[in-house]
């Protein structure tokens, strides 16, 4: 009974900071396509000079989906994180709130990506660019960190290897944004191949591992698979 | 009881992928009014010439109008359909990202419809417009043949029947919107009126197929009324 | 049993509608700040310039204030009529979806008036957004006579006077919102002021209302004071 | 049992209100970053050219940095005293509606300071800006009057020192926005720091206050330990 009740508590406390968390999410996804910019056309134009104006904006479609992409795998993350987190605390919520506040910014050098991709100034942008998801990935890896150890908010229930596999995940998108920002101002088009390829990377390893998880499952009758299979769901998704 | 924790499980699963998808939903049907521009009139201006200016914009109001009619039938099949899902699957996560994208990018092509309608590029500009609402349309028949074949997402109570119904009123979009597309180029004036008429469509279908269904119910005295009643009452409005 | 299952349903069903429609009335009301926008000074300017310039710009103050205000009373009355709402109707969802677009469209009368409130042309753009808060009443009227008499989608537990009241708030609205769009011609202050005079006079008269009431109740004890309280609320701040 | 549905109906009453909150909150925190404005740049541009583009525009930076996290101070602070409400009133919606009012506003003297923190104008930017902080702080210091003592609309639970705590902190907000308000005619520097400080001193106290009382708790065994701790959480985080 005693237990019943403190799970509903510690339901209620994150659900708010979750509900909040989430509507930033939506909106900040939602404003991106502000970064698509309507052509102004001379008077006397063809078809063919708006389909070739509407094309040589492919930096702002690219710059959309990359930004739209990431801001996804974002939100799946946090999803994920406060599924095994039962409780909030102060320095949690303020690192939280870090997070949104980076989540925000992301349609400015979305738009900066899409104006300048195709200038001499591309690899300021694409580092300025890899260098807000650098950061974003540095405040996961405080958030988790507050969750696992320095404050304990996770629930009683999550293993030490999860939380390990966890902490790896984390701790492996660092590098890889570090990458794409220090390449940025050898190659632009490198910097922002990696910003895209990091994110379907993450998305087909969620996909394939489950996969073949699922095969394992159904050779061993596992019978926990229900807990198991939803806490290892998106275990490559929280990289981002 | 197992069963009663596995329903609530299966709910709180999908819950808050669609809280957020409604979110985004949300989002891009209200910056929709970006399309609404208000005009710059020379100084000296006449109440006439203000009247005339906003008259001109004719093709604002009506894309407005058509993208916030199509985007709400989106929300509507978006609600039915997962109405029917029980549970997530990762795929289907990326599937409903892609989906999100789509709508999101809505607002871009409305501008381009308000802003060029009445010039010589109309034909290009309809065409993207219907192309987006083709390729929104074919993203719900993946998201409901994943739900309803690859991962066998639905509810255990969906019958065989309803399944075949909704994926006949999800294919049956994508020739119209094709047709949309392809008539464009010749007259963009029934691209545009194809986009509205499917909305109008649908709208009314549902209306009526309701009213019959109900007037048929109050001679039978079915017992399962209510049931029968939920699953069917937007099966025409899942096509868009 | 089977009646708590039914109201469970009930709840659910009109659930989700609410949450959306919450959420679009929550983004037009912010998307209102965008009337307020920040002038452009020449270079060398002083601080008696700069206020001068915003003090000009006291039309876009108050559009902004009373269209947030009108939003707000708005999202009341959707709120209240909802509460007295069981089930939904295809009919209901689309007139609700209608609502929601005028709503949306707010912001674009807004800036009009914003804009042109103190030139010739202001009484064109006074007698438009009185016009498009009587197209609103309207629709409130639509979905008032849609619940209470045409579907009957109100809860068992309204009485029949309870309907006549709000059916007679609701129709107040109109003639209201018609004598400021017809009077817009000749004085646009007359037309404007009748938009606002109409939102605090409901403003205030619930509060008046809510506190008389109270009064009374302390003097009989009645025993179902609870009920009859909650349901009686915002009876006047329906009309909007 | 009369308890307990008197309990449920108070959370639901109130329950839409923190909803739409909520929403109004997470929109007008997101819309802040069209203050970040992408610079425009002549054409045969350098990298250097552009990066110091970019850093010539710290004002607006720091003025989306505060005006962010004073909005999730703010919102916290709703947060918190929603938590402390069981039930609501005409009069405290209409303080809650003028509230969302103000924080809707936030991005228009956000933008404000952006463009105009350098020029000789700052000083009056600073103030309309440090004014707006002013009046959010009045408002709030409304809301908790009409919680706490005239309406009478908090829980039952709710101690009397935790009141006076309450009442004490929300007043402390007033002098200091104030004095950044006076200050910013003499130095428009000294206000926006104050402005800065306010919420960072704020941030560190809940968050040292609560370590404070963790160790003092450990120390005693508290039984109540949970109950106590929620109460308390966010004490300093209520001024804003």
């Amino acid at each position: 009974m005693i237990e019943g009740r403190h799970e509903t508590r510690g339901a209620k406390e994150t659900g708010r900071i979750e509900a909040f968390s989430d509507a930033v999410f939506a909106v900040a996804i939602t404003l991106l396509v502000f970064s698509l910019q309507v052509p102004t056309l001379d008077n006397p134009s063809t078809s063919e000079h708006l389909v070739r104006m509407l094309l040589l904006r492919w930096p702002s479609y690219l710059a959309f989906s990359i930004s739209f992409a990431t801001i996804l795998i974002m939100w799946i993350s946090h999803h994920v994180m406060f599924k095994l987190i039962d409780k909030s605390d102060t320095l949690f919520m303020f690192a939280n709130g870090f997070l949104l506040l980076l989540v925000t910014t992301v349609p400015f050098p979305t738009q900066l990506v899409a104006t300048y991709l195709t200038t001499p100034v591309a690899g300021v942008v694409c580092a300025i660019y890899a260098g807000l998801f650098l950061m974003t990935n540095l405040v996961y890896n405080l958030l988790w960190w507050l969750a696992a150890h320095q404050s304990r908010l996770l629930k009683d229930s999550v293993s030490p290897m999860l939380i390990h596999n966890q902490s790896r995940n984390y701790a492996l998108g660092a590098p890889c944004y570090l990458l794409a920002l220090v390449l940025a101002f050898w190659s632009p088009g490198v910097s922002i191949g990696i910003c895209s390829v990091l994110w379907l990377f993450w998305a087909f390893t969620t996909y394939e591992r489950r996969s073949a998880r699922e095969v394992y499952r159904k050779q061993r009758f596992e019978p926990d698979k229900k807990e198991r299979h939803n806490e290892g769901r998106f275990d490559d998704g929280n990289k981002a």
